[in-house]
């Protein structure tokens, strides 16, 4: 046995078991308590973010740069980081990439489990440094950027492990067989069974929350023996290129070649995924991003796998609640962590126009949303709190879309909460942005029916409640939804509503509001992408994440006739 | 759990167990040997077939049939079945497809585990009716119709099963998750996973061994909650209509919709597949037959999942052996069995211009040969054993090619062995060939990297063993392989061979002399297509085949927060 699948076979082992049980779950710390970490951590973490700052990244590349790139802006200082990456040669990547997969796949599914579960391990231990480099780059607020993107995405990626494991230990290395033909004696053959990984893969990252989708199909990739190429978004390049270079260090302390894992970075006016994606060698391509990205590579990648995750129009369905207040700060919630810059963001809130049953009677839907806006006032009322919830907001562009649509309310319905800066208590530059929240009033309106990723959002009214629950559903099917949500105190209900979500193809949370944030989508327990609507392919967290990663590849031998006289 | 899953749960776990010792497993009847079966089974089987002849095919189709079709001839007889089909119509066979797999997916794994096994031992049950119609449209004799069509098929399809199973019964269909969020109290939440099947399915069967393929890709899809048409080729519709009226009547026998299996059958003049593929309602389809239709599915069809088994050049390198007469014995009995009509069948036999290693020296190319054809004279000399070991041609099209190769051999080098019809001793008027064996001697001659279906073989000359090896693992990943085969003492020279072979993404035996026909591939033991030359992607056999063919929707609900006072 590889001492590192030893020295974490108990880690595999518990999250095997929470995999098949799926409640709750993690080996690593989510808190950054001081309780939790060696004294210091979190300084030293600070520390290290700091080093990097003005100064060019130093990361081995397979032959020399072509040059060095790197342009992100802090969305908290708005001063650019000053950071420049390597940026390698495609044709040399690949080709050491493909280069380090021969010793990597024949040493075997346990030893590159073991190295991968070290690898994770290491990853947790410079969470400090690494939510630094998300917060400066994706906008994460310090907590999320330290447990979402942190323990969150490493348990993720240990998810995908543990799937990876399970595809691979099915299958022995060898195993004889024994059988007559016809009337002669018994034939023995012995077998080998070699798996043999079918990449190298392209991992390209997001913007906004790189590493909780990054980590899955890294360490998917990994553990079948590809390579991974990772391009991050040019705006999070950090968080990616600290990973890369603590995964090459993994690698090459268990003797691997660090090819295993290589940063492609790039900049907006420059993209290098076309190098790559056209790359003969290249066969796989894990990708987080927009839809319409993901659509073209899924229509035009034939050649490659195609992973995606991309984005939906996320509904929340409001029907009935004990508590309206609970309900819509639970909704107000979802519109404001990290500024609605998450794939699990609800968008469009439905209503009917009935009103919405409370235990003090139906509240009509004027009143409710009244009453959300209150709630959303409520959360940014405080900038401190504000800024621990909202974050920042990741792109410029984003400020552009909410521009835009506050322009193009006015054709649709009317704003009902305007968006605008909250002042950052810590960094006074920040770029920040409340909730603007559109009533979509006109018959037959569009506005709602893709994403508008950061913090905007539409109350939709249905005639009812079960009009209001097929019409969310039918636009979930048909526009894509990564997360849907709904309030209904009525078991009948509560039935339809996942009826109707799951003919969809979307999977639907149910009164989730002492769950805060209703966001969140738990490793080990909750599956994510469904591939069965637009917003993408990839599950992350299932076998069919993980089981064409590889292939099997046979060799038998058959054993020589006894002797016959039996000497 | 459903009384079918529990009637069955043996068999699934010993298969389950087979498939991870990958020993020597079958639960269903290889012999047909009265021993095994009860009393005029026989008969009985003869009967049912011939009661098939000369009339339309009962079977019930979504709608009134657009008409009735079949055209199927007998290799032995050379008469016309006389038997018609009804030919359904896309639009409602795939309409009542998609309806009856709501019902289907809802029952779960464990009900359509239980019914796919039932199925699969109603179908062992009328092996020797459907072993008749497998000889009397594919061509086999009656001994691989029965085994290799009959067990070793069914054998196939409770692998899928097995794999199925595997991949369903990791999810539960519920789980309760409890974690704080925040400083609140514990939230608990109540999950349900539900599978959701992503067809209808089209499995598109061969013509000369249909049931070997088409039984995985069926149980595949069935086991998963997936409806199949089931479309065969136009030569041999009755083995697969005599399937599709089986697995309806179990179906409906269970309580679910028979319309989960259709039967599209069609003619050569008017072939029906593309209404299907075409189709919106489509979503994989499983093909068995020729690598350029294989290819232009994998190229075209993306909206869909595309499984292939083609077809690809097995070579069969000869470079020691420790008697060569019984090593040329096991190559030529390869290219007599079905007449060279199977996908693991040998066709380029490479050897070393510096001869064969044999215990009494080395062996001269020009010997080999000559002892090579005297062993495929020996085998089809006595018409009987000619009989049961080549079977009949599938098509007149083999003819053709025969003709055609036999004109083309002299400009590529010279005819070793002509191919000629043997005398069948049953029926006088079968369509018969034994081997075509050319010697390839000019240089860059290219006809024989491509497969060429049917009695046809090449020998082939390689400077010396290594050179051997390298053209024949180069020419397995360039042009396809689903078997190839080497012989060789040296145990180094094994090695090169396995990772030569590896490396070229194709499976070896080696050294297979007494298991014969050396074409077997055994059920739970050996995997099939590697996925990682032109000869596929559908390995049939492993978590791959069946991993993607549902996904997973989910639901979630927050159970309501306990009474603040505990009351």
């Amino acid at each position: 046995m590889h001492p590192l699948f030893a020295k974490h076979q108990a880690t595999l082992a518990a999250a095997t078991a929470a995999t098949a049980a799926r409640g709750w779950h993690s080996p690593y710390p989510e808190s950054p308590s001081r309780r939790h970490h060696p004294p210091g951590a979190r300084a030293a973490g600070e520390a290290a973010f700091a080093a990097c700052l003005g100064r060019d990244f130093a990361l081995d590349t397979a032959g020399p740069p072509r040059g060095w790139v790197g342009e992100e802006v802090s969305p908290y200082t708005g001063a650019p980081l000053g950071i420049r990456s390597p940026d390698p040669d495609p044709d040399r990547t690949l080709a050491a990439a493909q280069a380090a997969m021969g010793p990597w796949a024949a040493a075997g599914p346990e030893a590159r489990i073991g190295v991968c579960l070290e690898a994770l391990d290491q990853l947790a231990g410079e969470v400090f440094a690494s939510a630094q480099a998300t917060m400066h780059t994706a906008g994460q607020a310090f907590l999320m950027a330290f447990a979402g993107s942190g323990a969150n995405a490493l348990d993720r990626g240990l998810e995908a492990v543990v799937h990876a494991w399970a595809a691979m230990e099915r299958i022995p290395a060898r195993a004889t067989f024994t059988r007559r033909f016809g009337r002669g004696a018994p034939v023995t053959l012995d077998k080998r069974y070699r798996l043999v990984p079918v990449g190298p893969a392209l991992v390209m990252s997001c913007g906004s929350y790189p590493a909780w989708n990054a980590w899955p199909a890294v360490f998917a990739n990994l553990a079948t023996g590809n390579a991974v190429i990772l391009k991050p978004h040019p705006d999070a390049i950090l968080p990616m290129a600290m990973g890369v270079r603590r995964l090459r260090a993994v690698l090459a302390e268990a003797g691997f070649d660090p090819a295993l894992v290589a940063l492609a970075p790039d900049t907006r006016a420059a993209p290098v995924a076309m190098a790559y994606l056209e790359h003969p060698a290249l066969r796989i391509v894990d990708f987080t991003g927009s839809q319409r990205f993901g659509r073209w590579l899924e229509d035009h990648c034939h050649r490659l796998q195609v992973y995606t995750e991309t984005a939906g129009c996320n509904a929340a369905v409001l029907l009935s609640t004990d508590d309206l207040d609970a309900t819509l700060h639970a909704i107000a919630h979802s519109l404001c962590i990290f500024s609605s810059q998450m794939c699990t963001a609800a968008q469009n809130i439905w209503l009917p126009a009935t009103g919405v049953e409370t235990p003090t009677g139906r509240v009509a839907p004027a009143e409710v949303q009244r009453r959300l806006v209150a709630q959303i006032d409520a959360l940014v009322a405080d900038p401190a709190v504000a800024a621990g919830l909202c974050g920042a907001i990741q792109s410029p562009a984003v400020l552009d879309d909410i521009a835009a649509l506050r322009a193009a309310a006015p054709a649709v319905g009317r704003v009902l909460r305007d968006s605008a800066p909250y002042p950052h208590p810590d960094h006074p530059r920040a770029r920040t942005a409340t909730p603007l929240v559109v009533a979509v009033e006109a018959p037959g309106a569009t506005l709602h029916q893709r994403e508008h990723f950061g913090p905007m959002a539409f109350v939709l009214t249905a005639p009812d409640a079960e009009a209001a629950i097929a019409r969310a559903a039918d636009e979930a099917g048909r526009f894509g939804a990564i997360a849907s949500y709904a309030w209904t105190t009525d078991a009948a209900q509560q039935e339809r509503v996942i009826d109707a979500f799951a003919a969809a193809g979307a999977s639907v949370g149910l009164n989730l509001q002492r769950q805060l944030p209703i966001n969140y989508a738990a490793a080990y327990s909750d599956f994510h992408v469904t591939g069965l609507n637009p917003a993408g392919s990839a599950c992350l967290t299932d076998l069919a994440f993980v089981a064409r990663r590889f292939r099997v590849v046979q060799a038998k031998l058959e054993r020589p006739a006894p002797p016959a006289d039996g000497s």
